[in-house]
């Protein structure tokens, strides 16, 4: 038995394929930059900290402990707290074999990825969408297509196109206040949406975690509601929803939920098996005492101030932003979007913003094939007034001075 | 816009080829049997619920929630809380870049394989082995050896010889009271696989959630200390750790760690953030709460009473079974293994032993490439002294029976 020193291990040679293909989020770096205490960020997508309901969870946990003891601590099953299951199955009109709780929306997205992309599938997407998807389902090999959209959501006419030129595995779709544009797809194309969908044979994943948060505006039916109602059963659809307690409640206990027919259910609970057993009993029992009192509650709590938060930043980008300068007007969510001249860089333009002590993050990381160089997120979820004004006026002398 | 019946979707067909691989756990489908109230079931291998400090939960969730605030609940860094990895860090004698907080061992190992195995690569395990891992791994393509194993482990001349025979991309070992067998690698033997798997350039895991378990012997050095001592540097080890507080704390609060260079660490911060973001922040703080006054102490109360459990079955083996039968004798953990004489298959004689009101897994299911129909996984973790005595009473009976 010698103590000599062992030979150097080549990791890089011993990283998988797949995880070439990883890269450090975009955003993640972006972040670190703009994190100093005096910069007045946009850039993060923070549900707003002082309204949560710190009391509540207190109180919940406490009350879980003394009902379940220590069945709040132990192993539980992989499908979910059966409780929970059944209060979203209860509001879906589902039952709750066809939901299953996952450690935040990221892991939903991760096991359907997991599930259903095989290296080389075709993955319809928004154009922008949320990165974390596109970072998500990166390991598993999809070819990305992306689809036209306007301040109305997707373009299905050129969804029609797209899907009469080749056949597509899924469709990945925000429909509620995107992100990052914050944008709404409108009632007559989630409709058509979901039949075009049907037909070609495609399945949908609806990303909602945000769409209990409107706060203007009509309600609208999700794709999921819509699929239900068109083919009568949960079996039959070809949707599968995806939503989340992280922007209704606190994001940090990570417990969020899938909805779909039993054999897309089924091979994620297998896939969840491998990927962490399942989600932490304590906090879904935690989650469970919250939604029926506190959750609404704190949903027009939350809905209230963005709304407020999100008509300061319009006023304020029109006050502060110079002319020519197009944005969404947000009916819910946490995020805007702001589309500056063609020719304007907001990657290269960021570290003027942070000289002038203001952050946002670039378009570019958003579009899954490139392009956006002149758009960019801000986000009111978390901001003052104050922020919103003294940032807007950094930004817009920042967007001045490379206008000039 | 209709309303008529979408196409019915084949679902079948739109499961990619890794998430076919899958099955669902051959235990959790044992486990669903055996669940009637009145079977003593040696089958599950859940920590003692009985002894969980739940109290000492409460006291730091409340703790925690007045320290914090809302950075409890907020989103928190894919990493994991630094407290919590400055002290394993401090524990295990190397910086907190080198450890990746995890939602259970089990998500430590499903993103070790995302990150390292391509299909077909050659993964080394030990017959019989834990079937989570090969569950975790199994998606990723691996292409199984099974190493030699008896009462001190694997057999480390079988070893190289098979590094000899092929190139090999990991080896996965339970050193330590190892699921599902109990046995314990011998420290020459540690030794010898540190350096071989240096020599051959394959990395190695370690899985070690039972490790600070020991209730017998003497403790030894893990195979991630020793390559660390040899190699004098996190960095330079090919050895990668992975631990859990879930049976020294709970289990319920999913909270496990990696150790690793850092190159494994950076790809597995990538995987991470496309598979959860990060573990629950809230679990994360309560666990540090935790570590330093009761983790000891629990560890303490929790040896006592695995030992006292495991030299009972013991020496109720010797009193029920029929002569002739073997059984490891651990010197920690949660299980022991019992090899019945050639010919008997537990699979079917499960079913006779659910009639006499016993349960135990069939040890098939933890051999990657098959065999072993012959052996048993029994865990005693959370058995009383009456349910030991009548339970082996009835297995002894059901083996008779088999064996006439």
């Amino acid at each position: 038995m010698t103590t000599s020193t062992l030979p150097v291990p080549d990791f890089t040679a011993r990283i998988a394929e797949r995880a070439r293909r990883m890269n450090a989020s975009a955003i993640r770096e972006i972040l670190k930059i703009t994190q100093e205490p005096d910069v007045i960020s946009f850039a993060g997508g923070l549900p707003a900290p002082e309204l949560f309901p710190i009391e509540d969870v207190r109180r919940a946990t406490d009350a879980v402990l003394t009902r379940y003891g220590a069945a709040a601590l132990q192993y539980s099953t992989t499908e979910g707290h059966l409780p929970l299951r059944r209060w979203i199955a209860g509001r879906a009109g589902i039952e709750p074999q066809n939901v299953q709780i996952v450690t935040g929306s990221q892991q939903g997205l991760d096991l359907l990825g997991k599930v259903l992309i095989d290296e080389g599938d075709v993955v319809l997407v928004e154009s922008p969408t949320y990165l974390g998807a596109l970072q998500s389902f990166q390991p598993y090999g999809p070819r990305y297509v992306q689809l036209p959209t306007d301040d109305h959501g997707i373009d299905v006419g050129a969804l029609e196109a797209v899907l009469k030129a080749q056949p597509a595995k899924l469709l990945y779709a925000i429909p509620n206040f995107q992100n990052p544009t914050g944008r709404t797809l409108s009632l007559e194309r989630r409709r058509r949406l979901v039949e075009l969908t049907a037909q070609y044979g495609v399945l949908v994943i609806e990303d909602d975690p945000y769409g209990k948060l409107r706060f203007t505006g009509e309600e609208l039916p999700g794709l999921y509601d819509l699929a239900l109602e068109m083919a009568g059963d949960p079996e039959h659809s070809h949707v599968i929803y995806c939503s989340s307690f992280s922007k209704t409640l606190v994001p940090g206990l990570r417990d969020a939920w899938l909805q779909a027919a039993t054999p897309i259910i089924g091979k994620v609970v297998q896939a969840k098996q491998g990927a962490d057993l399942h989600t932490p009993t304590l906090n879904q029992m935690i989650v469970t005492e919250l939604v029926d009192d506190v959750m609404p509650r704190q949903i027009e709590i939350v809905k209230r101030a963005y709304g407020e938060r999100a008509r300061d930043m319009v006023a304020k980008i029109g006050e502060h932003l110079p002319a020519g300068i197009h944005h969404t007007t947000p009916e819910g969510g946490m995020f805007l979007w702001v589309t500056l001249p063609e020719g304007i860089d907001t990657q290269p333009m960021l570290a003027r913003a942070v000289v002038r002590k203001v952050a946002y993050v670039p378009g570019t990381p958003f579009f899954a094939l490139g392009g956006g160089a002149n758009t960019m997120r801000l986000s009111y979820s978390s901001a003052t007034p104050e922020q919103i004004d003294t940032g807007l006026k950094a930004l817009g002398e920042t967007i001045r001075e490379v206008l000039t």
